[in-house]
């Protein structure tokens, strides 16, 4: 930092996040001055194409092509990452660090594979390495997991965590249309990539979901370390099921620990949620945070968990705190990460859903029952609609495990008379 | 701090929180060490009664009667303060930060008619002072605000930020009872005291509305300057009215940036939600504050606003935080607290709701409308309803002047045939 106590930046990147970074300082540059006696400025900001029209006012000679000339610049004091990806972005966060410039990165890819090692050099070279802007765009999740609930003994944590998918969820709710006309309207307003895979089936929310299971429980969880199971084959018919039975089609990321040795279940599946608890009413892109807590209850997080401006906040956030902190010599401590046992998804229980569609016959309910008692899966509510010559039979077990429910799946694929096996949703939040 | 990070803790007080905090220290001890390298140890616990029954386990020696001795004791190095109320509690935090010791408090009443004095004397000594438990009980709000949010252009939160009194009114709301019973009925439950003033008459939510106000505008606001409603002559009809237009009745604390010179608007009162805001479904004794900021968009907190364990949670936080701190010898800056002008509530403006019973005569509805439009006040709803010989005229006003409307209410009341003039409701968040 120069004697003025300015604090001179380079951001990485110049994209939908990185430009309204840039914006936001120019904006509150004076405000923060007032509050905290520092002058953020953006000195650097490293682009991929030098002749592109940009939205944002940048000083003469800030651009450049050369991100490693940022990172090693002795006159940038703090590095702000916003290219997203491994490589180079992991190469060029551990240089800076190592150079003893704090880093603020929105990267959930990085982070969800190979954070643990950047947060140790981080800590090895006494700079901040913060990431707010990683999980849920603007809402504070990060700092309040890390910081706030430190002594807290959370048992769970169930997320709305892609606004994507819960954008289409919720227009399949309230609209009754089908997953692909959900899906392009998405697309058109800008809410869903062209190739929606990342969001859809489940990749984004898994890499999220893996950063907050290290945070809340200090353990190493990496994105691969996830089950994910996406959004693309659940039906109109299914989330019509669902609302009549109370509850409300979501796709969630759920966090616990899984028992008392501290093995950590990490998964991200669409679930019913019922329709009172606070997540139900999560909707549109919105994402949110439920936490359950020994001491604390429950709480919840709420905001946008996209978009360039919320995720710059985030990242403005971070810069703050890391200038200050630098100004101070001093660091925010990320801990030391244990490496936790996983609990496969076939360990795990739940309620669940299963619709079957079936030949009207005598004799197929018995047979169908029968499968589902051969796997001791129980079921708590049935109940029959007919289909013409078919007939939709919807069942809710009570709690049951996982790989029983699979196996009772597997065999009622192969039953007579079942045409199909509709959506299987668990039960979560009751 | 002792050479085995061994960090000696002082209480003051032991009553509901401070009882759930020497529990929640000694139950996670282990865990906050594996994961800080910090060792949490109560060794001063000071109570009014030394031979009263206590549902906590205390080493030999623990309790004393002498508050000042644990300020200023050597072999305590971080304070917690539960005690409530400002004095000795304002006397002895001074005492302990001028001591170096860092100061955990929950103290609402202290914060909101003294903090800034007190956040002073914390940073001329280099210590920590903080506080999240005062708002909000175990919700994180004071740490995304003073940090996460420190570079975001906040406009506005909306709190529901009293868990007593939104206990009453989801009571009122879902079960159609009047006041008088719902309160009795908080009270059986142990929601409301037996002089329930504080809570129904705004003064708790008015406290806790400077504490936020100053953190998020770093504006010296105490809770003198806080204009507060109560709930008390809130009636079921007020709340079925508004219910049947679409609106939720809730107790809000509303903190505004009111205009560009940076005047700030604070204020409580009761008000009527639209069903579809989050906030409306924060439902018994459940806090929340929405936040509106001009980067991040819309954020909500949500959790329980009060009771031991939450509240010894946010503690439990803050303590973990300073204990860092203090081993790195550092503190959280809480920054400079100018003084803006706070707008009267003569000068804000509103969307409201008001309620009229009058005598079912010819001419009424035109008289009533006429003193509307002596004020300049504009109907944008009007309904009337026939109760026998009476009737009842509902209003919606379009946005208008707080100080026109009660002009308009007053000469209401005095007009011929106008028997009652119902609650004021203003409409928030549509």
């Amino acid at each position: 930092m120069t004697a003025g106590n300015v604090v001179r930046i380079g951001v990485l990147g110049c994209g939908n996040v990185g430009a309204a970074f840039v914006t936001l300082v120019t904006r509150q540059a004076d405000e923060i001055e007032q509050r905290t006696g520092l002058r953020l400025e953006v000195r650097r900001v490293a682009v991929r194409n030098l002749s592109r029209q940009r939205d944002v006012e940048l000083g003469d000679g800030t651009l450049t092509r050369d991100t490693h000339a940022i990172v090693v610049d002795p006159d940038i004091d703090l590095v702000v990452e916003v290219i997203g990806g491994i490589e180079p972005a992991r190469e060029l966060i551990a240089t800076a660090l190592k150079s003893g410039k704090p880093v603020v990165t929105a990267n959930k890819e990085l982070l969800a594979n190979v954070g643990v090692e950047l947060y140790e050099i981080a800590d090895q070279h006494g700079v901040d390495l913060l990431f707010e802007a990683s999980v849920g765009g603007g809402i504070p999740l990060i700092r309040p997991l890390r910081e706030s609930l430190r002594g807290e003994p959370v048992h769970r944590m169930i997320g709305i965590i892609n606004g994507t998918t819960n954008y289409i969820l919720t227009k399949m709710t309230e609209s009754g249309v089908q997953y692909s006309e959900a899906l392009a309207e998405a697309q058109q307003l800008g809410y869903a990539e062209r190739d929606p895979t990342a969001d859809v089936e489940g990749f984004d929310a898994g890499a999220k979901a893996a950063i907050l299971a290290t945070m809340a429980f200090g353990s190493k969880v990496v994105a691969g370390d996830v089950y994910h199971e996406g959004i693309s084959k659940i039906t109109a018919a299914d989330i019509a099921v669902a609302r009549r039975l109370g509850y409300v089609v979501k796709l969630l990321a759920i966090i616990e620990r899984a028992d008392a040795n501290g093995d950590i279940g990490v998964r991200v599946h669409p679930a019913m949620v019922p329709v009172h608890h606070p997540l139900a009413s999560v909707r549109e892109s919105y994402n949110a945070l439920f936490v359950e807590g020994g001491a604390v209850g429950s709480l919840m997080f709420y905001g946008r968990g996209a978009g360039g401006m919320p995720s710059a906040s985030a990242v403005l956030g971070d810069v703050i705190d890391a200038a200050l902190n630098l100004s101070k010599g001093t660091h925010a401590t990320i801990g030391d990460f244990a490496r936790s046992p996983i609990r496969p998804i076939d360990e795990t229980s739940a309620e669940y859903l299963i619709t079957l569609d079936v030949d009207d016959q005598p004799g197929v309910l018995h047979a169908v029952t029968g499968v589902f008692a051969d796997h001791e899966v129980s079921i708590r509510a049935a109940e029959q609609e007919g289909l013409a010559e078919e007939a939709r039979l919807v069942f809710i077990t009570h709690e049951a495990n996982e790989a029983s429910v699979q196996a009772t799946l597997r065999e009622l694929r192969d039953l007579e008379h079942v045409r199909r096996v509709g959506g299987l949703l668990r039960v979560i939040g009751s």
